[in-house]
């Protein structure tokens, strides 16, 4: 099940104990909502209640914390103004390291005051995230540590600890349900999943708008898609040409990748807010609006959904409120 | 520190084991949006993650468990048609007992829904809330375990693993703050802090509009306050004339008890929700209301909040959200 250029189960195990004192364990609760709307025992892995919010964390505290030589004047350095930026700066802070965050003019300066507040440098560059990244590379050349979110084999082993745990809070699990982006996560819980319970099924999932990873396994090699506005923004962006791994497990240890709209998501959202009295960020609520609106025998009786995310506008929130209030399937209603 | 008539360190200690099956061990996240309006470290305990969605399982559980003499007929009972019925509800199913929530015709019909979704029979009964526990004492009487949430030591040897949970994780903290109702909540946690952190304060917060602890403690018994609305309506109730050890430990260990109103419980609501992306019912969102509105010199450096508590109808968070968005004080902003 395993490659040479994968990372190995054992990689997962190893991460667990090393970023166990920075990423939760999170629980893993039911949804009496979407339990009662499939007839299935639906439970959520709430990553909204990691430190950041996110899952990211996982990954980057297993990355910084493999490395013992990065110089502490340097430190370390993402381009994401997202959960792995949240991220990176958040484990930095922890370990006494300086963090740099590279960003683009454009980027909202609400953005980079929730940054500067988690103890980040920002660094404005440019009027693209290509400029960014191009800034992030330039200080990892001149020797900080610059944190991959995609293509790092110890970011995959990082995020795959969620499927760890998640095989131990619920040995009986028969689907897990993950988001797919650059495929760290996906390619990371499945190989843990299917160690612990090889007979689990894996499903991913992305929004139709900007798919890299489906468009990829498609085509048959890592491609690029444009990338287009979506409700679930932090899942765009590629797997990189040069994928040394995520492609190859998510092709062979994911059972379906399925799209859902942005309308799907919409009400995904306002489900999480309305029944289960939880804010989600449009890709945290990909899973949600898979199991809503995919059929129903895709997914067997036990279902743990990946629920990662909150960063959320408020306009988003208020929008998706209240055009799909209405929409939302209501099981449990506006129960005080 | 302790008395005969109190539950001991001992027995929440015992709380832990027993329950660790079915209550969750909460994470306790950094809100950096409270963190840097204060220039503090704030923790959020997150009983919200419990299965329940509130830190009333943890007595429940350690109440049914405690007893292992229940009548598999008959089951156990509770007249809570809000968190503390959840909760029975929700060990009672897994422990292969029948639960009966009494409830009176008043109660709408998306409380009995959400009830009967996880598994409740429900029983209503005549036009009150009285004639709801009238019932539930006579199901008692007839046998069925009603499970008291306010006045039985082993209620409060279980809302107190919160606290020992809270040291465990954060053994610097300098002060806890806690909402209070019966004062079973206040009197574990107070318990289980001071044994392990005699250094550490406990704060209680209340609403305004009908304190029994606070008006209790100023009465230097228990008293009776009338019930009115409010928007923290899971701290509504008495702390009963025979209560027979919270009221002596709330009033021996606990350092401060602060009030709060319903403007300042509704400003905190909206912060939860626009801050920290999470969502409180009023009585979960009064700690914080107490951190933005109370002297800073009450808490220290290192404050761990316990949040629990997320049902809220849709109506009353629009409306909070409507009402104070812009009166909230924003740190991180409409980030993303």
């Amino acid at each position: 099940m395993t490659r040479e250029n994968w990372p190995s189960i054992d990689d997962v195990a190893l991460a667990a104990k090393r970023i166990a004192h920075i990423a939760h364990r999170t629980p893993l609760v039911p949804s009496f909502g979407l339990s009662s709307l499939l007839g299935a025992d639906v439970r959520l892995k709430l990553e909204t209640t990691q430190p950041t919010r996110a899952f990211k964390v996982r990954g980057a505290a297993n990355v910084i914390l493999s490395h013992d030589d990065i110089d502490p004047a340097k430190g370390v350095v993402a381009y994401s103004t997202g959960n792995h930026g949240r991220a990176v700066t958040y484990v930095a802070s922890l370990t006494g390291l300086p963090a740099t965050v590279c960003m683009s003019h454009n980027t909202t300066t609400d953005k980079q005051r929730a940054l500067e507040a988690m103890g980040a440098r920002v660094r404005l560059v440019g009027g693209s995230q290509d400029e960014a990244a191009e800034l992030a590379k330039q200080l990892e050349a001149d020797g900080a540590l610059l944190v991959d979110p995609i293509n790092d084999p110890l970011t995959t082993a990082g995020q795959g600890t969620i499927g760890l745990e998640i095989t131990e809070q619920w040995p009986e699990v028969d689907t897990v349900v993950v988001p797919v982006s650059g495929g760290a996560l996906m390619a990371g819980v499945a190989l843990a999943v299917k160690s612990s319970v090889p007979s689990a099924r894996l499903i991913g999932v992305s929004m139709e708008r900007g798919a890299a990873m489906y468009q990829s396994l498609k085509a048959g090699e890592p491609v690029v898609v444009p990338e287009v506005e979506s409700l679930a923004d932090s899942l765009q962006g590629g797997i990189t040409l040069e994928n040394t791994h995520s492609f190859e497990m998510v092709r062979d240890l994911v059972d379906e990748l399925v799209l859902v709209s942005e309308e799907e998501i919409a009400i995904a959202m306002a489900e999480a807010v309305l029944e289960e009295r939880m804010v989600f960020e449009g890709a945290g609520a990909t899973p949600i609006a898979a199991l809503i609106h995919r059929n129903r025998s895709l997914f067997g009786e036990r279902i743990a959904l990946v629920a990662s995310g909150a960063m959320v506008s408020e306009e988003t929130l208020a929008l998706v409120l209240r055009e799909h209030r209405e929409t939302v399937p209501r099981v449990l209603g506006g129960s005080r």
